[in-house]
């Protein structure tokens, strides 16, 4: 038994008797801190490929165990896999000819077609059992000294529920981000990529253009000595993983190419109304945006 | 007096004996503060096209007298030019015929070309009176009620002065910013312009672009509804003022036009490597834009 579970709590009073997170890192290890401290997961396995980054976890008390994917798929009763997009295949096809049969998968994916596709692929008549699932709750961290057991609460979860699911997985998997403190909503995964991708990913691509534009240029030490809490705020997201954003930019290429095109052609009538030197143009337009923004969640800007 | 002002304190001592401020708000009404605060300034004259902001501006202590331009250049020691940067030269030309000998004017434009050659073109031989300079510090706010005498502590002044300016009148606009709290730096007005353009009036543009586009889908509700800390950086800028920004975009649409075409250039690479699902060119683009943002000013991130 971990510390965290009081001995002698009968292991099926709690959502997740057996819990298995895959990658224990911020968002794998804040959902096991979650749940461990509403008192809704009993023993947690801990799966990864990197074993100090494991063993690290293990000596925060995220995990009790670490386990194999073959083990934790024999053993847990809901599995977490909160791995990067491209590697959940090979993940799933090594974990399911062990799964059992009241097994619920689901993941922390910020693109959802591509991992419905890719689980389809591996699961194969075990997919009803693979619930799809993004929290939106980034973060610069990474790694198990990251996970902080209060990351989900007010936020917002988006699960895209498959027509094979049993309700009762979707419940389960609903139940347990609720008690991490969670917001859970349903929706289509073609709808969720083409919403991430305009308020998400389409913002990380500018900004990191942006960056490397700036980084580039003959004067870029000069430039970035004056730059100011405007410049800050625009390329903060810039600094994020390279590896996690590559791999979001190519799980939801479709998507992102759709909203680049539709901000390109704003950047066309911008730039003719600049370039025409029309300020009534340019202020309507900015005009548009500044209304749009300040009428934007007030309580979080 | 002001009651600010001490009674018996010759108004020699101070650096500025009368000071008046054109646009009496965020910007204007900062600088009065703050050099007031520092026991710099002894009278302030203020002078706007909106008697009530000007009202309030007295009422709050800001300025003691409300004054025409005329008036203004017939008794101030530093008139402080806040005012947007296309209403610079027709003021200058209602104060010129009235400046003494001595007066040192100065403004604080977010471009230097334009305003140096509207000033040029309304001081005429009187231009040597005239420092340009622009305090590197924005704010959402606007108004005499957003002024603030610590604005400008720790920020970034640049002066760009001209040719004929007389060492002394620089250096009188130097102290003065420097006893608001500012460091002072002097450039040439077209790297002003450039570096500006790249480092605030091109995140500007594209922040107010992207909220365009945003905010015109037909699903904008749930897009701002999901939308998240990402997103609220990114756009935060977009929120500000459209007519200073319209002006501000007209009146550096050069150098604006330059970095513009710059980003077009990263940006179409970036998008092909997307299209050509070439992981490795994104995540070298990645890398090097999330080097360039962790390396900046680590204090500031």
């Amino acid at each position: 038994m971990s510390p965290e579970q009081p001995t002698g709590q009968p292991a099926a009073q709690v959502l997740v008797p057996v819990l298995a997170v895959v990658g224990v890192g911020l968002i794998g290890g804040s959902f096991a801190a979650a749940l461990r401290r509403a008192g809704q997961a009993g023993r947690v396995l801990g799966v990864g490929r990197n074993p100090a980054s494991l063993a690290d976890a293990q000596a925060m008390g995220l995990i009790d165990e670490i386990v194999t994917p073959q083990e934790a798929a024999a053993r847990a009763d809901l599995i977490m896999l909160a791995t990067p997009v491209g590697s959940l295949g090979p993940m799933l096809v090594s974990m399911r000819d062990h799964l059992q049969a009241h097994t619920i998968l689901t993941d922390a994916g910020s693109t959802k077609a591509e991992v419905v596709a890719a689980a389809s692929q591996a699961l194969g008549d075990r997919l009803a059992a693979f619930v799809p699932g993004h929290p939106i709750a980034g973060a610069e961290r990474t790694g198990p000294q990251a996970a902080d057991a209060t990351l989900y609460a007010g936020r917002t979860v988006i699960l895209t529920p498959l027509a094979q699911n049993p309700p009762q997985a979707v419940q389960t998997v609903r139940a347990a981000w609720q008690a991490c403190g969670a917001e859970v909503l349903d929706m289509e995964a073609a709808e969720h990529d083409r919403v991430l991708a305009s308020i998400s990913h389409v913002p990380h691509f500018l900004s990191a253009a942006y960056m490397a534009q700036v980084a580039e240029a003959a004067d870029a030490p000069l430039r970035l000595a004056l730059a100011g809490s405007g410049f800050r705020d625009f390329t903060r997201i810039a600094a994020g993983s390279p590896e996690m954003w590559r791999d979001i930019f190519l799980s939801n290429r479709a998507a992102m190419q759709t909203e680049l095109s539709a901000l390109r052609a704003v950047l066309d009538r911008c730039e003719a109304a600049l370039a025409a030197e029309d300020g009534e143009a340019l202020q309507q337009w900015l005009q548009r945006a500044a209304l749009a923004r300040r009428g934007w969640r007030k309580e979080a800007s």
